[in-house]
């Protein structure tokens, strides 16, 4: 591992010789200050601990369902607790799971079981350049990088997932995985990614059509979304969009359909849309644990009636779209 | 009747002294190369157009039903042809009726039926601030002025709209009515206005909660909103998203029920909304004329089931909604 | 005098309807934020200082080598002390001198000699549009409105000398001169003014031929330039730039001779370059008073030779030169 | 040698994981467009004539006075023929002597005498971080490599230039030896460099003391400038500004005596200024040629005496400064 990990070094390098070198200047404008800004107090504070994860060489990455790091040696006793200490201070820790010099990280969501459900019906990843938008942990670009995607990009504005994604990452410089502390807005139009993945983001955005125009600019001709939003049950013209909070959370915009969405995916260009996963979540698949202390699913549900939210909405159904961009332009 | 007429100039005199002059540098950055933007072919020709109209001394404004312009003398019979055939420049002249020295200007729109309907409705609008966001032709700030408003704008960023309105200004450069050829986003946020309307404006936007926005940023606090648009019938769940064309418009994006479009108001901080109006549109009230020569809403039906679109969509039912902003911040 | 005076309005108001209107969002942007910007305490204070001078009708303004403005009704005598209080928060006062209700403001300089020394050479102001750039209290530009000037502009970056002069211009709202708190660097090139005057400015710049580009870019074709800068004796080679500080100044930079000016001059582009004055400043025409009591030129000049700075330079020679911009372009 | 050459990516490859790193979004600002901006039909011809200079395999340099690459196999005299046609695309070549695969490019000037009168004189520049400002084809950049120097940079905003230095580059892809075809005005300010030089430059320039902060900013505490100019003979007030032109050269502004430079140099905050060579540039040193067919030296001198230029000012003096700035900010 390297004493001087440089993820926008490693990032820039990763540009160079490609047909993304021409947006180096609009990724290193983004970037150039992110330490400098925003909370830097709660930056700086998680960059020191990150920055006290154990130093060990031979680390092995070891993708499975879990994603997992190990070395050779394995962790003292004193270290093992200090590790956990350190690990903790990036909590919550949302989507995983991951294994950590063999400390399990329980995270509140098996995404795990999302990717079983969802990779079978998409094109095959081999060689291919991905993005993912709003990637949270990373753990997906993980498994994409299990799948032999070539290039792997993940972006997320959120600074936590940034530091829960560097645990790992910095182990590991030389692999084509880079996560991006940026939003969907910040990126240039490049047009150039086989795949783009956005898991948990569509009905949280006041302006759904820009943000699939948004995706679609990501894509290179003939390329693939994989969409993953909250949906409701309903016809064509069945828009939930609730009052206030929905299962607690307070910004939840558009809730379409599946057939609703499929109309606006195909109105902003999209072909060849299709629904591949779909179903309500169930309370194992999203709980707390002792590395996700929030409330979860079950408290955001009805207790009386598991089939609404505490709001009374429909409980969260979630569904996988996949949906294509024209070959030729 | 000023032989040099200069809307800005008339503009900025307006702004300056009031709460809006702080407002001058970005209004004068967005009209400034207006005339020497865009279709310049176009505006040099309409321009032309607007300064041969005949040149009149003590033209009086008369504002009923019809928007009457007129002067002592009438036009000679000359005067009269070489008029029609240079208001006739103009076309299609959607929104109306207007009398410009006896000419009578058929409307594609009685837009006054729409007003008459809405007014009695609304809070008054005795010298009140007031803007008109997608004013079209201007015919309903001139209904504003008859209302009593003591600043009255309307914008649209359409360039023929705004040549249309210039035809009435050009003889009244004193009243304190101004047509900017800008979009609300071009607006700086002025919580100003005591009024704003927007009717005709929201199914076009594909982002009609961030129009909301825009919206309520320009109203003063306690200030009323005057929404009109398209609904369609169903419940609090019910958006129709039309997969290409609706009545033949090919920019339509949401078409939400009155009950969804109440709940989108209070969610960005509306109050008190209400419907105060509604009902399909008649084949009388939106028809071609010698002065709107496209198709109309009679060729936008289904000839066999005119409660249907010729897509096969309900009809278009519009709403009038209005709704206020808290009066303190 | 209007209880509220608003500067930015009546400049932005004497553009409307001239060439310079198409300026007006440059100059807004430049004079939006000026009362909340650098030294906001400082300006605050003498806001407040302005706004407590005394209230009077019947303003008279009487230009001679005194600028004067009186009133009727003389100040009572606790009126007169609490006025010259307030009067001398604006110390130092350099250019003048002023009379105000009857209070002599003895100022650094006695500007009127040279005003009287340079107005025979230069083209009649007559109806005239003039900008002084380096305007100091503004004294010039009554002289100039007393020659006859139709349109007159000061600029100068510094605050004290901006309420300086709305001491005086807030008695005189409907004059047509205007004191814009910026330098010529914030001004666009208007090519407007028939006249521009810039008098002990060019040997604070480390770029002079820079600045004399910009004066070049506010002059109309055929206008004049008046330029007063400090020079030495010397040949078109001479120039001097003072090692550390000139006369006690510290941002002294390029003081060339009369003939190696006239080079720069014609080198940017001006014809018909000549000296009109030229002159060892007397200790009379600049000495410190009780308006201005700091050092001034006494204390500047070696007390064995009055022919020399302190530092040993040749003391201060200030020229006057004219020159103009071609007719046409 | 590779058939994709990029210069930018080894460029920008050059400044990750350095200091510099932070100014990549600067620098790729500046370079991205720069294929397609400008005079564009004159760089895809050079770019074109660039690439079919020959492929070889295992090119050795050689820098001596003359900076020489050369291959193991000669070229065959097609091949010479064909290459000093293309070579020739690129003239004037002002700064060298080069060889070309055992073509010798006689330059106009014999930019080695300047080397080695001054390289005795100057800091080493073993392991250094050196910039040339105004490097012209780049002959000097070369020569400090051969000095020692560790990353080397030349800047010149004159595309031709660009093209002479990437006829070499392109054969020593590896090298740290970089040229950007910017001008000094686009560099961020590094305070980087350990030496800048700067030679024939700033007596272009109308704003020589801006120049000379814009070289101060680009030196790391300690470095050393090293510049060039022309100079007259005089003391420290002796500044020729020539009238139109200088030895036929149309934009020349300030040519300062030794003396006054240093005064300038000190004044802007350089420390241990030293004029290290002066002299008259003999017609020796500048001189037509082959390659560089335009009128040189002998043709802008006085033909009766060369002590003088056909405008008759002093003949063309030149000297080299040292100085340097403090060692601790």
């Amino acid at each position: 591992m390297s004493s001087k990990f440089k993820w926008r070094s490693l990032f820039y390098q990763s540009l160079l010789n490609t047909k993304m070198e021409k947006y180096l200047a609009d990724f290193a404008d983004k970037l150039n200050d992110w330490d400098t800004c925003g909370n830097v107090k709660e930056k700086t504070k998680l960059s020191k601990q990150l920055a006290s994860l154990p130093e060990c060489n031979n680390v092995q990455l070891d993708i499975n369902d879990i994603v997992s790091i190990a070395s050779d040696l394995p962790l003292s006793e004193g270290e093992r607790r200090k590790t956990i200490s350190i690990l903790k201070q990036f909590m919550p820790w949302r989507k995983g799971p991951f294994s950590f010099f063999d400390i399990h990280i329980k995270t509140e969501w098996r995404s795990d079981w999302k990717w079983n459900r969802v990779l079978p019906h998409i094109k095959s990843l081999k060689n291919k350049k991905v993005l993912d938008v709003g990637c949270g942990s990373g753990y997906h670009l993980f498994r994409m990088h299990q799948a032999g995607a070539l290039q792997i990009i993940g972006i997320d504005p959120t600074s936590l997932f940034f530091y829960q994604f560097q645990c790992f990452k910095r182990y590991m410089p030389e692999q084509n995985i880079h996560f991006l502390p940026i939003g969907i807005e910040a990126m240039p139009s490049t047009q150039y990614f086989d795949c783009v993945f956005s898991m948990g983001v569509l009905y949280h955005r006041p302006d759904p059509i820009k943000f699939l125009k948004e995706l679609k600019q990501q894509l290179a001709p003939g390329g693939q979304l994989v969409l993953e939003t909250l949906v409701v049950e309903g016809d064509k013209t069945t828009v939930l969009v609730p009052n206030e909070r929905y299962a607690q959370m307070s910004n939840v915009w558009f809730i379409p359909s599946v057939k609703a969405l499929i109309v606006w995916l195909e109105k902003v260009g999209f072909e060849d849309c299709k629904c591949v996963d779909i179903g309500f979540t169930s309370t194992d698949e999203q709980q707390s644990s002792e590395w996700m202390q929030n409330q979860s699913l079950v408290d955001f549900l009805d207790p009386e009636n598991h089939s609404l939210t505490i709001e009374g909405y429909q409980a969260p159904l979630r569904a996988v779209i996949t949906a294509s961009v024209a070959s030729t332009k």
